[in-house]
């Protein structure tokens, strides 16, 4: 029964997420969903990447926290225009839905960004499943959490266009076999680009803002 | 829609964890529930656990994952009677439900046991809400998470009889506030204890340990 349930909820979803790409699409905007457990570092990577790719793209993100604006307002540090998403409104959802990031992107008014970067709740699970309508999903994996969580949570890393491996100014200090995570990685996903860098150093951004940039400007010509 | 949906879910679960609780009242086993992010490091824990714990007591597990049976295999070592569920045929379920326990339990032949620990599906949202029949629930934070995440997900911590703050031995390298993310565990549920420990040094395991004791003591007498 539970199932059957699911399967209506993710159908509802779907068509929203036709809705929300359509009017992505009618806005030329290019959409990033990023997703990851709680604590792998989505925010720190993302103020970093703001301010290499701002103000030469025009940028906004749409955070989703369950309670808290404590992330949004990490990332307003940087300039970008931000809103939050709370969840505990809608019962504590553990993911974002299509209609929820819909009335928060026309509240950003899309017209005037090339990029829009949706920071999801952090869950390692449900997050997969729910199409909002975006061009490119990146998991961001912890070198803290695990060689095999690609293993043990694979849709995510199934339906992720790129991965980040983060955190790996802490290599030397855990047994973290970081081949190891990149080899289970590919095991679920061949193709998946994995950039591993430092979002507190600064470590390794240079191919994942390139591999933005390209993305922004196959989509928009920006 | 989508919520009156979930409440009828969380019903059937409720009823059913009614039953759960029933059988392992009868079976006089205590039940542990130990939930958090995935890779905060629960099966390593649990394994100093159960070198500590057995083999005065006499200790079940069950694992949930979504796939793998990794983490089974890593608690098989310690001796210890253990069972992993898989929720992919189901659905890839994000938690453990209160149907899929009963049946693990029974299987592990709970006459025999003092003490059975469920090690949840990682995840810091959904199990939260699914009520498994357990006596006790544990979460577990690694300090690599950050210090806000009880402000983040405060329903976890607010269900929670006892929370770990894990990985202390990390702290030199972090730039991680604990005392600020004990404050934080705090403000959203005044009476937690928190234990701060390492699983890879072992490091603050004795008051952990002599609270698992005391409480299985009060329910089973053992």
């Amino acid at each position: 029964m539970e199932i059957k349930i699911q399967k209506r909820v993710l159908e509802a979803n779907e068509t929203q997420a036709q809705k929300n790409r359509q009017y992505f699409n009618d806005q030329n905007v290019f959409v990033m969903n990023m997703m990851s457990s709680p604590g792998s570092g989505k925010t720190q990577t993302l103020c970093k990447t703001l301010t290499k790719l701002m103000p030469a793209l025009r940028v906004g993100v749409i955070v989703g926290d369950i309670c808290t604006s404590n992330d949004a307002d990490r990332l307003a540090v940087t300039g970008v225009k931000v809103t939050q998403i709370n969840t505990d409104q809608f019962g504590g959802d553990c993911h974002l839905g299509a209609s929820l990031i819909l009335n928060s992107a026309q509240a950003l008014d899309c017209r005037d960004l090339d990029l829009l970067i949706v920071e999801n709740i952090g869950n390692l699970v449900c997050p997969a499943e729910f199409d909002i309508g975006e061009d490119v999903r990146v998991v961001v994996l912890s070198v803290t959490e695990g060689e095999d969580k690609p293993l043990k949570y694979p849709l995510m890393f199934r339906v992720a266009d790129a991965a980040i491996l983060n955190k790996i100014y802490l290599l030397p200090y855990l047994d973290f076999d970081a081949p190891l995570a990149v080899e289970n990685m590919k095991t679920v996903h061949p193709q998946l680009p994995v950039f591993e860098l430092s979002a507190k150093t600064g470590a390794g951004f240079d191919p994942w803002i390139e591999w933005i940039r390209i993305k922004v400007f196959e989509k928009t010509g920006r």
